[in-house]
Formats: C-alpha cells, sequence, structure tokens
C-alpha cells in the first residue's frame, strides 16, 4: 500500500493525515511537528515524531507547514529521491531542496481545524517535475475523493491570489455586513439566506450575469443614501465607493 | 380563501406570482403589469390586466415595481383602506399613499429570473401601522415558507445596505476572481468550492473567526507579491490594498 508521511500539523497537514489515514488505499505511516501536540482521537495509533532525523521510509512526503518554513524543513530532510511535495498555493515548487524528486499538492479550500469536510469538495493543484509523480499525485488525490488539476508554479500564485479575493476578501464583506446588522441590533441571521443563494448562484451563471442592485443600474439616489448610512464610517464608505465604481467599469 | 394582486413582473413581481399561486391556501387572483408581458406557463390562468383602474378588489395587493414608481403606483389606485404593500428593502413605508392601510414585505434575497428559489431560503421583512396587518404578513410569509422578521424602515435601509455588501459587493470580488483565472487561461470552477464553503463557513461561525490568509496574519511576503501580480489593473491594486488594511484592522 503506497504509504505517506505528512509533515506539520496546522490546518492543512492535519486534514490531510485524518482523511489519509481514513482511507483503505492508502497508509499513513507516521506524522511530524516540530513541537508535541495534543493528538486528535482518530490519529491515536499513528507513530508521530518530532525529530525531523527520525522520519521513515515512505513513498510521499506531504510538507504542510507555513511558507516561511518549506524552504528549510526540505532542506534538513536526511534522505534523496524520494516524492516530497509542499501544499503551499504561494511557494515555486523550485523552493523545494532537489535533492528528492520535487512537487506540489496544493489544496484549494479553506479549512477550519474544527469541522470536517470532504475532500470531494477540495480541489488539487498538483505540480510535479516528473509526468509519473505527476500521475502518483493525481491518483492519490481522486483516492481522497478531489477533484485534480494540474497547474505550473506561476499559474498557482494567480489562483492563490484569486483565492485570497473570493475567501479572505469575501468574507470580510461578511464581517462589514455582521458589524453594520449589530449596531442597528438586527439579527445576523437574516443575511445567511442571502449569503448562501449568492455563492450559490455563480455555480450556474457567470458573475457577470449575475450581478444586480444599486451600482450596475447607476442609481445615483440608493447610492448616495447608503454613503450617508455609513458617515460614521470613512473606510467602510471607501470600500462601498471603490467596489461600486469597480462594478459600473464592470458593466459600464 | 385570503385573496392577492400582484403589481409588477419583475424579478421580485414574477417569484412572488408564482409562488403565491403554488399555495393552496392562497388565491392570486390578478397580476398587473404597465405594459403586456410575455405570460409563463404557470401563470396562464391568472386574470392579468395593464390597467391599473382595472384592479380587482383583494384582501392585499402586493406592489412588486422598482423604488422610484412605487409612490406613484400607490398614488394611483382607485381604492381606499385596503392592505397595500411594497417589496422594497430601501423605500420607507411612507412612501405608499395612507389612503390605503400601509405595509412592507421585503424578501432578503436575490432573485433571477430564469431559475426557481425555495421561499424557505427567502427571508420577509414585514412592516405595517396595523398589528393586525403585520399579523396576516406574517401569515402570509409564512405560508409560502418564510422567515420572517418585524423589521422598522430605518432598520431595513441598513439591511438593504448590508445586502448590497453581501450580494452585489460579493459578486464582483467573484468577478475579479474569474478575470484573474481567465487571463492565467485557468478554470473558474477550480474556485467554486472555494466559493461555496466560504458561505457555508459562516452559517456557523462569525466572519470575524473564520478569517485566514496574508492580510489577517500580517505576511508581507505574500501580499507584497499579490500586489505586483496585479501590477497591470492598479483598481484591482486599490480594492487589494482597502480590503487588507480593512482585515487588518479588524484584526489589528
Amino acid at each position: 500500500m503506497f504509504s505517506i508521511v505528512v509533515i506539520g500539523t496546522g490546518n492543512v497537514g492535519l486534514h490531510l493525515c485524518k482523511v489519509i489515514n481514513a482511507s483503505k488505499d492508502l497508509n499513513l505511516i507516521q506524522f511530524y511537528n516540530r513541537s508535541k501536540i495534543n493528538i486528535t482521537n482518530s490519529l491515536r495509533n499513528i507513530p508521530f515524531t518530532s525529530e525531523i532525523s527520525r522520519l521513515k521510509e515512505a513513498d510521499l512526503y506531504i510538507i504542510a507547514v507555513s511558507d516561511d518554513a518549506i524552504e528549510k524543513v526540505s532542506n534538513s530532510l536526511i534522505f534523496e529521491k524520494r516524492l516530497v511535495v509542499h501544499t503551499s498555493g504561494f511557494c515555486p515548487m523550485k523552493s523545494l531542496n532537489n535533492k528528492n524528486r520535487r512537487g506540489v499538492f496544493y489544496p484549494l479550500q479553506t479549512f477550519t481545524k474544527a469541522s470536517n469536510l470532504s475532500f470531494k469538495n477540495v480541489p488539487i493543484c498538483i505540480e510535479a517535475t516528473d509526468k509519473k509523480d505527476r500521475k502518483i499525485l493525481k491518483n492519490i488525490a481522486n483516492t481522497l475523493g478531489s477533484q485534480t488539476y494540474f497547474i505550473q508554479s506561476e499559474q498557482r500564485q494567480a489562483l492563490h491570489l484569486s483565492a485570497v479575493f473570493i475567501n479572505n476578501f469575501t468574507n470580510q464583506i461578511y464581517r462589514i455586513a455582521h458589524e453594520l446588522t449589530d449596531k442597528e441590533n438586527l439579527d445576523f441571521n437574516i443575511l445567511k439566506p442571502l449569503i448562501n443563494e449568492t455563492a450559490h448562484k455563480v455555480n450556474n451563471l457567470s458573475p457577470y450575469l449575475a450581478q444586480t442592485g444599486p451600482a450596475k443600474r447607476n442609481d445615483k439616489k440608493v447610492i448616495k443614501k447608503h454613503l450617508s448610512l455609513l458617515n460614521n464610517n470613512p473606510n467602510y464608505q471607501k470600500i462601498y465607493e471603490i467596489l461600486t465604481k469597480s462594478i459600473q467599469k464592470t458593466h459600464g
């Protein structure tokens, strides 16, 4: 059976450990973290180490550490010619030491430690120098239930940038709405069906075609009123203005 | 059976016509549009008029026209003391002529003409001068499957502003990501699971707690690289900067 070691137990690393361990076709033989951690129940029987020199021999090593630490961790591996991948959307494949066969296994999703996520909903972006390694990574991702995409490092950076818009910036928009409703003693739950439908809509319709509202139809009266409602928050006024202009530029 | 006339057949009006007509407890006795329209199959058997003076006697009139036309339409009604509501998130209840009993029936959702939407996912914000009328409106909304909220005009405007953030601005963020991926010949579909999960996550976690990414952890290297990837688009650079700052202010 294909044997895997996961290096790092942040959000991504921990989710990978769990889903690999749950697969009957893959063998999580060890996981590593630089410091000792509270091991969750489902991983109790898997050997853990916090010494990089003690990593077992495996078919694949998945480095799921912070971007800044990838190079250092990959340099400190004491073996050669094995398949070693990182999971970063941002770092180029070349940040891995070339004494091993290099690759990228980037799950394009937002993970929360507390909640489980089916890998059916986690697309994996794959890169590898070697064609055979690409195929290995694709098979593993498919085994986990993921869709796979072959993405070169430069493209992956554009994807990572897009993901920041989609996830971080959208979430901040939600946050602003949460503040606005809180301020008026309104229940944020009222907005949740709209949050869901706004996302759902672009599964079948392009965001261009899905657009509606005062910015698109240049409804000056509504825009002016909204800006006045934001009078006590110049930052949110600026965000309102710049996104309104952006919509008008797109649809102008 | 409770009889209803719907005035206006835009997105909201048409969805209301269909869902009222489909309810066995409500009676859509007529619908109006200022010009003749192509009547969809499901409404073929419902009397249609484009003459406001020919509206039938009903228990409730729902004015679902553009904000600018609400006052005019309500003034032109030739009857009195009946229950008349509009569906606008923006207009105060007072924009309706007080010769009739006034109210608001604001569905807080984004509608697309082509696709059907269960009213289980359409919260209705209700306002009325008269307590009995409020109860009538609540019952109707519940009959359609909707959750209901009693919301005064001023609060409703804050809600409408929040909805512009949640729907229009989020959708523009999606649009920007769509452009960024297109430019690199990347399939926008890769991002759809992230779009869905970003929305899904805040159903159970506040947007504050759900936030992650380079802005929150002040990862200057990533932020700098992202801004350089946007070098050819100063507008998107500005949006990136202002939302990054906003996240940092929230989590600073």
